[in-house]
């Protein structure tokens, strides 16, 4: 953390997004702002988190009792004489960055630190990996168990509930994000929610689930098919598992991550189906669902090893159906280690 | 809409805070900005969400295909000719904020109007109330069965779990918050979190727990004791159980809200615990779990008949435990009508 300060010429950076606070100190709870200077960091929390914040930090902790935290914090940014402060602007609201420019003297300037910690969020600690690995073998776990409940006759959102039910049975905290069940034409849908609608016979069932355990995340998508799969569903399978292997042998430490989405549209392009891919390759997770690294066509940065991301590609056809097959994956030094250890078939369905 | 304008001397308001969105449009995705001058609003969403947008709101909807939807709202508000535009200062990132005020004409000016939509939505519609009463009732009901299951020897997570499933089984979207269950002295966390701790013969169970359905919210708190509860235990509950009669029997119409709080804490004073009553009496709900008004000892305002507010006496005592009873109330022009069924008897739980 002190080199990213002295690179981005702060004497201190501010935080209060929670993942960041969480990634730098072990704090768990809903409220706090983390300053940190170079060589020492402190801990702003409310009363409700006493025993807590103490408990899980290892940076000193202040609790505040009336008033928010940010007006403490400013006023030890003056007591230390600090010239130039970083706050995370892309999370910090207008009113409350407001509240510490007034509350500061004018020697004080408030700049821009968004992206800081996030940086350093995207290599991996063993720590970290081995906690990214149980969440996906969480999520992987749930979605075979809850697969024997699915068959045409049940309604999206009671498959939905079942996968969710078994992630908090493994041990789970949380969903990862709202789990997606969706058949037939709204697996068209790449951001459908479960609906109380009835998976019909000879559909697309696509799902996409993710478990959060100990504060880390997965994100896996598999889709089955209720029946036989008629030969376009199958045509379309094909094409984005092809895809998926393209951009899975694309990872590498140093290739750009815009090669990675390039990989994958590339070989939709010679199945005539790029322009129905109509979202990013992936996305960095850990801490939060959606992190750095972006994996879009025109995100800029190279992979190093320690990373987690997801490879995602889909296909979304109006009115018929779409595929999407998404895999977990760490970036190691030889390439892409595939975390989630779920087939990828197209899965035959009950009808 | 109109009338909040021009009470706050604003040619517009730009709104990017979800519950605001969908309370004035119906609007249910992730990303939209809404724009309203008094006679005119206007949807910005992406292309996700094209479909869903058109059939979801009662105004016109534009689909920006690149780049953030504050750049084409800002050509708008200059498009307009606007001296004056409000934006959600406290739900606003800084660093949009300042996109916006680049994107603008120096004409124009950019001002705070937090608040001005959360107001309106302090009295509720009669739609609003039917739909959070389905929101108690289904977690009331979920909460009578998940109550078989409530054991000593279950783990507070597997409570939690049956709790969650219940409340998807009855149609919830998710639950309104992570649900509490925190056994002996845990319960004397006010948020706990459900921990992989087995419940014990002769403590407190405490159960915070609430649903969201069709996007609104329930809030409920209920105890039970596993076993014949203990004499200390016992002169706790009663003293909150007369608390929360007493706040209860405190709402009226006209009111100040701090009236309320001071209700209960004045009947725990006479029992010697109002020291342990340790947050406030509770706060308006419905699009939001916590939304205005809020009830603290120190707010300001008054009750109107058609808000919906919780009524959450607690009190914590370290190393023992806490009890806390929560209702969802509706402010009728009568008084308070309770609307959470579930009886606040002092539970028996098999040990």
């Amino acid at each position: 953390m002190a080199e990213a300060l002295t690179g981005a010429r702060l004497d201190a950076l501010a935080a209060a997004h929670l993942p960041n606070v969480r990634y730098l100190t072990g704090f768990t709870g809903s409220n706090a702002v983390l300053l940190m200077s170079g060589k020492r960091a402190l801990l702003y929390t409310d009363p409700r988190y006493t025993l807590q914040a103490r408990a899980e930090c290892d940076v000193p902790v202040r609790i505040v009792a009336q008033g928010p935290l940010w007006t403490e914090a400013a006023r030890e940014m003056r007591r230390r004489g600090w010239r130039s402060v970083g706050l995370e602007a892309q999370h910090l609201s207008h009113a409350a960055w407001l509240a510490v420019a007034q509350a500061l003297d004018r020697g004080v300037r408030l700049k821009d630190g968004s992206g800081l910690i996030e940086n350093l969020r995207m290599v991996k600690s063993p720590e970290e990996i081995a906690a990214i690995r149980r969440a996906v073998d969480l999520a992987a776990k749930a979605f075979t168990k809850a697969l024997r409940k699915a068959k045409a006759g049940v309604t999206e959102l009671a498959l939905a509930a079942e996968i969710d039910h078994q992630m908090r049975l493994l041990g789970a905290s949380a969903p990862a994000f709202e789990t997606i069940v969706a058949s037939g034409e709204r697996s068209a849908l790449p951001h459908a929610r479960p609906s109380p609608r009835t998976i019909a016979a000879n559909q697309i069932l696509l799902v996409d689930m993710g478990a959060s355990l100990d504060g880390y995340h997965s994100d896996m998508t598999r889709v089955g098919y209720t029946g036989r799969p008629s030969p376009r569903a199958r045509r379309m399978y094909d094409a984005v598992i092809e895809a998926q292997l393209a951009a899975l042998a694309a990872v590498k430490p140093g290739v750009k991550v815009s090669q990675v989405d390039a990989a994958a549209r590339s070989t939709l392009r010679r199945h005539g189906l790029d322009k129905l891919f109509t979202h990013s390759i992936g996305h960095g997770l850990g801490l939060e669902v959606h992190e750095s690294p972006r994996l879009g066509r025109l995100a800029a940065g190279t992979l190093e090893p320690g990373m987690v991301i997801t490879i995602e590609p889909g296909v979304y056809e109006n009115g018929f159906g779409g595929v999407r097959i998404e895999d977990t994956v760490l970036v190691n030094s030889a390439g892409a280690e595939v975390l989630t250890p779920t087939s990828k078939e197209f899965l035959e369905i009950p009808s």
